[in-house]
Formats: C-alpha cells, sequence, structure tokens
C-alpha cells in the first residue's frame, strides 16, 4: 500500500453549475480502477452537492443521474469528504448530508494536499 | 530531456466565462518558454473553448482574440488535450474540434496529473 | 526553514462569485498556523479580490467581512501575489490594489506552482 498513488479531487462548484459536477467523480472512479486512491473534497458551495437529495435532481446528457454516478463512486472505493468551514458558512450540519460523507476542517485538507501526488480542482 | 518540468492546466470553464479563458493559454506559452513542457487538458465546459470556431469569437480587454492566443500557444509546442467523457457528455466529437487538438480518457488526465510536476485548475 | 512545506492557493474568481472567495483565505490562515508557507495568488478576475475596496463590500453567512478575514491572514504570514497579465487584461495596475499585494507575473506563477507542495485552485 506504501507505494499507491494518491489523488484529490477538490470539487468547489455546486448544484447552480450541473456540467462542473460530473466529471470528479468520473475521474475519480476512473482512479480506483487504476489502483490510485480517490478522495473527493467537497467545499465552498461545492458542499451542496453532497447535501441529501440535491444530486438526484442533476441529469445531463445521456449520462445516468448525478446521484447515481456518485453512488457508483463511493461503491467503488472513492472518498467523498465535506469541509467543516464551509457547512458553518452555508448553515449545513452533518445530518444534513448524504450517507457516507465524512466532515472534516480545512486543516485536514492542507494535509491531504500536502500527502496528494496530485489535485485536481472542478 | 528526463528532468524538464511539466506543468498540467486544466480549463473546466468554457465560453460562457471568457474572462477565465486567456490564463491557462498565456501561462502555458510562457511555461514553454522557460523550458517546461506544458499541455492544456480541457474537460467539462471548457470543451467548448476548443470547439471549432467558437475561440475566434472571444477577445477580451487589449488582448488578442483567443483563437490567434491560442494559436500563438500550440506553434510554440503547448500540447491541446480535450477529455472523451466530457466529449459525450456535450455531444461533441473530434470532428467538432480545431486542429491540433487530441481528444484522450479520463485515464489519460489521472495519469497526466500524477506525472505532472504542478497542476493549475482554471 | 529548507523542509517547510508550501501550499499555493490559486483565486481565479471574482467578486462575483462571494461564496468562492473564503476558502483559500481561511485554508491559507489556517496553514500557517500549521507551520505551511502559504502564499494565495490572484489571477483572471480573482484579481477583483485585492482591489481597494471590495472585499470590504463581501459578507457571507455568520463569517466575518471577507476584507476582516484577509487582514487577519496577512497578519498571520500568508503572502497575496496579483497576476500583472490579468491587471493589463482588466485594466488594474499597482495603485488599484490593497496594501501589502505584490504584482508578478505569469512566469512568478509557474515557477511557484513547481516550488510548491500543493496548489489548490478555487
Amino acid at each position: 500500500m506504501a507505494d499507491r498513488k494518491r489523488i484529490l479531487y477538490v470539487q468547489t462548484s455546486g448544484i447552480d453549475t450541473p456540467m462542473r459536477l460530473y466529471s470528479p467523480i468520473v475521474l475519480a472512479t476512473v482512479a480506483v480502477s487504476m489502483g490510485i486512491d480517490a478522495t473527493v473534497y467537497f467545499l465552498g458551495t461545492g458542499i451542496t452537492v453532497v447535501k441529501t437529495g440535491e444530486a438526484d435532481k442533476i441529469q445531463m446528457g445521456d449520462f445516468p443521474r448525478l446521484s447515481d454516478v456518485m453512488k457508483r463512486a463511493t461503491d467503488a472505493g472513492v472518498k467523498f469528504l465535506v469541509c467543516d468551514q464551509s457547512s458553518q458558512l452555508m448553515g449545513l450540519s452533518r445530518g444534513d448530508y448524504i450517507e457516507g460523507v465524512e466532515v472534516v476542517g480545512a486543516a485536514t485538507l492542507n494535509d491531504l494536499s500536502l500527502d496528494a501526488d496530485a489535485i485536481l480542482s472542478f
């Protein structure tokens, strides 16, 4: 496990820009299939994506609903984290998020970013 | 060549936000002049930037047209890649893009991001 | 100092998207408290954030005004840089920015990105 690569996907865009939401999830799912550890960190307005019910409403082009793509991602082993400070800023708390999402602080994101072999922001 | 540095510029913003489009192209062109390998990867709505004819319509401030800045970039050696999955999502295909753009998949972006010495997202 | 880690926060979003503006400043301030060197680089429309007076007008949720959060960041040791080419594009110059902001070129951002241990874009 020591030499497993890690990619951190940072989602700063929210449900008001649905076209920006598929990419990190798709990339993270593909990463896991490549033997790469993949984490998606939601912060800023990006936290609206993991608010219960919101991803169910989003469906673009011929793609499945975003919530289905997200479910497939977490089933494959993609980790979803959500920013504590952003939650405070937007008045959301743990109970507002879909199952399996972990709320962590800004210090954790800084640590994760230093530990990652690559970071892609959306 | 072995120690040539590589910067990956990821363009996730499209023609609806013209002010976000010059930066990666300008930075990549400057990078090449610094002896750095520079690739711009277009994904999500960012793929609209390399759709034939679109960059011709964009011109901001006293800067040349975006298409001219892009032409100068590729002439200098900047590589343009476009995301296959995003193309599917938006109903675009190889024939819709400007010359010199290569369509590659999500796995390639993950690999490129791990190989890059720095990644800047726009 | 040799093994001090460095995180580069790149702000490409401007005052028209206030919800995107707190994150890099908060993260950079937390980074400094963790013993990490933190720089926020403003480019594209992001440069509007450091235009004199603009951050005074922005206040989200229960958070302090953005200008206060930014003041706390620079007092803690966070470095603010602004892109020269973006300034030209938007017709802004040194005199238009808040105190303590340094105007640097695209080559500097490329160098900073290669020197950084992590880069987060907003």
